[in-house]
């Protein structure tokens, strides 16, 4: 978690970063945190769930989109990280479980993060249950932004990266970060904070940038600041 | 969206208004704001963005339910408008986009009205990529309440507005006001609230006079009232 | 009601409880409040509305998982307490509807509960028009669980029932609870809650012992306490 948290933020404040694509190698995307670190230490135990929490928070406080590239199974923990990038994507064979409970660690954490992107019978169902569900139902329940078959999935990933790469960085840096405010407020604060954004967003010199080349029918030239 | 907010608010206390359809003639449905509106002056880009907000409070303080039929494009703020009417239909054809970012405006405004009616990663996938989504998948994630053939569209439109035609507009008028407004509760004050809007229904001469036809096998003669 | 209040709750101590299916004899899996009870005497509709709002805080509050095996319709006060199951499982031939506004009365109670598992215009599509929907939309706008064919059922509760059952009665009662008061809360205060739900979880015996068998690569050894 450490090596991963360091990737994550290293290069944030580089401009030439535009958005980070998580993956695995092999058939486990991950199978959350270790058991044996869990079993004895209390201080261990908490600075292993504070560190997934640290993660999940830098995730959402990079300057650019985090993409969850999930080609595997993504269990407990690995399940928490998967759905708490920006954008998650994965393949049909794809596998997300939060078994905990079947060795006798309900996943009250992973719960947290599942419990916000699918409805209540669905996360009740995989945290009560610890069954896996495949790819195909992640999309349903709306755990992933994406499915695709197996052999897209990096077309898929490049379109999303490429699609992002084409615009200004301060301008999704100034949206991602408004994003994750407003949907902590209730709608009647949110609208009016909105439209402040968008004033703010509007004076940005890429904005300028991209009105004016919309209006001249042009590419724009961003200068990402 | 002066004419837009004139044609939805003018007949609203005229009993025979029973519901609103919002469609739109040609592939666009709405394409958003005029970006050449936002292109300088701070007031005139304020006043835009505030008119839409107005429209989408009068579409949920309307008495009668607003249907959005989109058979075609509707991006940006366009998107917020049609996921922001009560009820949304689309053709399997349409699509839903919100690629204000690739001009330098990010779909801020628009984030506040999809992000509330689908999961985030399904939202930060439309905001940060700008790539569109189909009906099909407009409606797996929430987005809209139906999606049919574009060729069936009518159809589906004329079962919806017969549905709401049969019934009290004093009893889906009084169910519209309280829905928005226990949507907004937390679940242990929702139930109280509405256990005493049932009350309130109940004692609806509209209502007196439903059980009753319900109990004496006719059909029921509103006032509508 | 008062019948299936004492079922729910009269063995929630016995340790040999470990869930609970509600299921239905016949093609209605429950047609909602009888409509002649709420005609008339204010005082016996207030103690109606509070009976199904005592149930389902009872679901909520009973230590094991409560499933809905849903094979038929489910409708109006029926179709809330099918969504209020912890889980819900559905065949494709079922339907749900909230049809209340066509006898005058307006599904607000039951608005509260599918408003919850659903995007809005899904639920106010449900709300206002009465139209139903069937088990696969069901499944797919996130008001069940799983759906599967009608001859299905029996086997894929068998399978939610066996996975529930394997697992120490303790920890999933920790689990549920906790569950449930996350989901009331703000991101930034449900993590922190996790955390220390999880060392909590990790002091149970029935966890050690879950933990233990994992490395030891043998079958667990419940107490269930």
């Amino acid at each position: 978690m450490c090596a991963l948290q360091n990737a994550l933020v290293k290069d944030k404040d580089d401009v030439k970063l535009r958005c980070v694509v998580l993956s695995a190698n092999g058939k486990i995307w991950s199978a959350g945190h270790n058991l044996k670190e869990l079993h004895g230490n209390p201080d261990i135990q908490r600075s292993v769930f504070q560190k997934l929490t640290d993660i999940i928070r830098d995730i959402q406080l990079l300057p650019v989109p985090v993409i969850g590239k999930v080609n595997g199974y993504a269990a407990a923990a690995g399940c928490q990280l998967a759905v708490s990038c920006d954008i998650v994507v994965c393949s049909k064979t794809s596998k997300f479980s939060t078994p905990g409970a079947g060795v006798g660690v309900f996943c009250s954490t992973p719960g947290v993060a599942i419990a916000r992107v699918m409805s209540r019978p669905k996360s009740a169902y995989m945290l009560m249950t610890g069954l896996p569900v495949t790819g195909e139902e992640a999309f349903i329940s709306g755990m992933v932004s994406r499915v695709v078959q197996a052999e897209d999935l990096d077309r898929e990933i490049d379109e999303i990266t490429c699609a992002i790469n084409a615009k200004s960085r301060a301008v999704i840096s100034l949206g991602k970060e408004f994003y994750y405010k407003q949907l902590a407020m209730p709608l009647n604060e949110a609208y009016p904070a909105a439209g402040q954004k968008m004033e703010e967003n509007l004076q940005l010199s890429d904005c300028q940038e991209g009105i004016a080349s919309f209006i001249e029918k042009r590419a724009p030239h961003w200068k990402h600041e």
